[in-house]
C-alpha cells in the first residue's frame, strides 16, 4: 500500500484509518509514512522500528517537533472508515490519524517553512511504556528529539491543551486476622477495616490549583479492591488500589508524600506513577503558538506524551482534530471541519498560505 | 488394609488415620469399616457408595443413629499419625476418626443395647453437599435415617453442643458509572459507594438470642469484596459478598428478610443458605442423652450435619473427642482421654458395661 499525500488532509486521514495498525502491526503504515516522506527532497528521513522521524534543514535558530503516533487501540467491528457529511468514522479516525494526517500534509506541502520542522510518527503509543516509539527515541537518540517547542497531535477539539496532570497508584493494604466467620469475634475483618479508606476517599476534596492561567482539576479515586479468603473465613487482608491524578505544580515525590498523609496510619505502596507536565505558556514559542491558533488554551487532565517532552526539558502541548472524550470508544470520529481548520492553522503558523 | 474392631478405642484412631481417606478417597477406609462391621451377626449392614449403614434389629421402641464422616481435609503433610503421653496427632484425629473409632468399638462390643442403633459412616462431609454421604443417603433411602435422636460425633471436646446456627450468603451489589479517572468528577466511583455497605456492617449488633437454655451468638461478615475495572477506570460496579451467621429461631427465609432490611436501599441476591437446627433439649430422647453424658450442652456456633437430621424431624446433637477449633488445621489432634471419656460415656448409655 503506498500512500498519496497529494490528496487532501481529509482523504489522506481515510487513507491511515484504512491501514489497520493496532499497536504491534504497524508496519505496513510505518513503510508507507516512510516511503512517501523519502520522496520529499527537503527532509531528512530517518527510521527506527516502526518509528519515523523527518527534519527540515533550514538552519533557522527555532525548530519544533510536530509528532503523532500511528497505532491505535484494538479493532471494535469499526474499520474500515465511514464519511459522512460531519465526519470521517472508524478506528482511528479521533485518536489520532486525523492528526498524523495533517502533519504528512504539512510535511509534503511546505518545502519552505518560518522555523525547522521535526516531523515524528511513532509506534505503540497505546500500549506499554517500554514499547512507546517516543519514549525508546528519547532514550537512544534524544539528540533527534531537540527543539524549543513541540506539538503532539493528540485529538484536544481543535484546542491548545497545555501541560497534563501526573499520575500514580498506591496500594493501601488493610490487615486483620482470620477467623472462622461462624465464630467472628475471635477474629478482625480486614474489609470491614477498609470503612475508614472508603471514608477518607469519600471526605477527600480534591484541589483545583491555577497554574498558567488554566485551572487544573485533581482526584483521588479507588480503581481497584480485593480481598477474601473463603465464604466462611474473615479475611486478613484488604487491598485498597488507589489512583492520584495530581496537578502538575506537584512532583511525583510530593504527590506520594501527600497519599502517606491522606492513608496515615495504614501500609501504603507506590504500585505506579508518571509525573506531570507544567502548561509551560510563559514559554515564549509556546505562547506565541497558542496566540496564533485561536488565543486559547484548556488544561490537559489526561496524562499523555507530553510528558516526555517535558521530561526532556522541551514544553510541548496537544493540538489535533477531534473529540477526546471520543478516543478508545468503538464510535470514534473525527469532525471534517477540524481536520481542515487545525490543517489551516498550522500551516500558516509554519508561514505557508493559510 | 483390614479393620481389627478388637484393639482399643484409641489404637482403633491410630489405625483409622494411617488409612488415608481425603474426600473422594473413601474407598479403602469403606471397604475396612464394610468388611469388619459384617463379620457382626447383630448388625445388619448396608453400603451405598462409599456410605455404610449398620443397624441392630432389637425390637426396641426408641432407636438412635450415632453417625460419624470417614473423610477428611487434604493431606499438609500431616501422617501418618503420631503418639504422645497425652494425645494422637495426624490428620483426622479430631476430624474425626476419633469419634468414628468409638462408634465402631460400640457396634463391635454391645451385641445387647438397652435402644436399637443405627450406625452410620458416611463419605464426602468436606465437600461439596451434592456428594455428601449424609446427604444421598438422606434422599435416596430416608427410612434408614429414622430414628427418635441421632448423635453426630463430630469434636466437640467430649461436650454436647446442641443445635446449631445457619448460615446464608448475599452479595450486595452497590452500582456507579464508569468515567477515566483523569475526569472523575463525570463518573460515580462504585467502590466509594461501598463505604457506606461496610459502615452499616461495623455498625451491626449481632444478636445472641437464648434457646433451650443455650445462649448463641450470630455473625455479620463481609467474607470478599471485589470492584475494579483497569488502573485509570472508575469502576461502575463493587460486589461486597456478606455471611450471615444466624441462630437458630430464625428460619433462611426470615434470614433473608433481615438482610433486606440491613442492606436496605442496596441491590441485594442471595448466593448460598443453609439452615440452622434448634437444639432440641426439649425433647425427652435429647435432654436423658445430655443428662446421661454429664448435664452440661453448649450452643453450637459453627454449621454442622445436625441440621440435616434437623431437616428429617430428628433432633440431634454434636458429642465427640477432640476441640472443634482444632478441625482442618494441620496440627490437628485428639486427647487420648477424651476417646476413652466418651466411649465409656455412649457405652454406659446404651446399657453396656461402663
Amino acid at each position: 500500500m503506498s500512500l498519496d499525500l497529494g490528496v487532501d488532509a481529509v482523504q489522506l486521514t481515510e487513507d491511515l484509518v484504512n491501514i489497520e495498525s493496532v499497536s504491534g502491526n504497524e508496519q505496513e503504515i510505518a513503510d508507507a509514512v516512510e516511503a512517501a516522506l523519502c520522496e520529499l527532497d527537503h527532509l531528512e528521513v530517518q527510521r527506527f522500528g516502526h518509528t519515523i522521524v523527518a527534519r527540515t534543514q533550514h538552519g533557522h535558530a527555532e525548530r519544533v517537533v510536530i509528532a503523532g503516533h500511528i497505532d491505535t487501540v484494538p479493532l471494535n467491528a469499526n474499520l474500515p472508515a465511514r464519511r459522512d457529511e460531519q465526519a470521517l468514522h472508524g478506528l482511528g479516525t479521533c485518536d489520532m490519524k486525523g492528526g498524523v494526517a495533517i502533519a504528512l500534509r504539512l510535511a509534503a506541502t511546505l518545502p519552505v517553512t518560518n522555523r525547522d520542522v521535526t516531523y515524528l510518527f511513532y509506534e505503540c503509543e497505546e500500549v506499554e511504556a517500554e514499547r512507546n516509539g517516543l519514549q525508546l527515541l528519547s532514550q537512544s537518540h534524544p539528540d533527534l528529539l531537540q527543539a524549543d517547542f513541540a506539538i503532539l497531535m493528540e485529538p484536544s477539539d481543535g484546542i491548545v491543551e497545555a501541560g497534563c496532570q501526573g499520575t500514580l497508584r498506591v496500594d493501601v493494604r488493610v490487615k486483620g486476622v482470620r477467623a472462622h466467620s461462624a465464630r467472628s469475634w475471635t477474629g478482625v475483618n480486614a474489609i470491614h477495616g477498609a470503612a475508614d479508606v472508603l471514608a477518607r476517599l469519600n471526605a477527600y476534596e480534591p484541589r483545583r490549583p491555577v497554574i498558567d492561567g488554566l485551572e487544573y482539576h485533581e482526584g483521588l479515586n479507588a480503581v481497584f479492591i480485593s480481598g477474601g479468603v473463603a465464604g466462611n473465613v474473615l479475611p486478613d487482608e484488604c487491598v485498597v488500589s488507589v489512583n492520584y491524578r495530581f496537578a502538575p505544580d506537584r512532583s511525583v515525590d510530593e504527590a506520594y508524600a501527600h497519599m502517606r498523609e491522606v492513608f496515615d496510619g495504614f501500609d501504603i505502596e507506590l504500585s505506579d506513577s508518571a509525573p506531570a507536565a507544567m502548561p509551560g505558556l510563559s514559554v515564549p514559542a509556546a505562547a506565541a503558538f497558542v496566540e496564533a491558533v485561536g488565543g486559547r488554551a484548556n488544561p490537559k487532565f489526561g496524562w499523555t506524551d507530553v510528558a516526555r517532552f517535558s521530561g526532556l526539558g522541551i514544553p510541548a502541548v496537544n493540538f489535533g482534530p477531534g473529540d477526546p472524550h471520543l478516543a478508545h470508544k468503538q464510535d470514534e470520529f473525527v469532525p471534517l471541519d477540524q481536520i481542515t481548520t487545525v490543517e489551516r492553522q498550522l500551516r500558516s503558523w509554519l508561514g505557508g498560505d493559510a
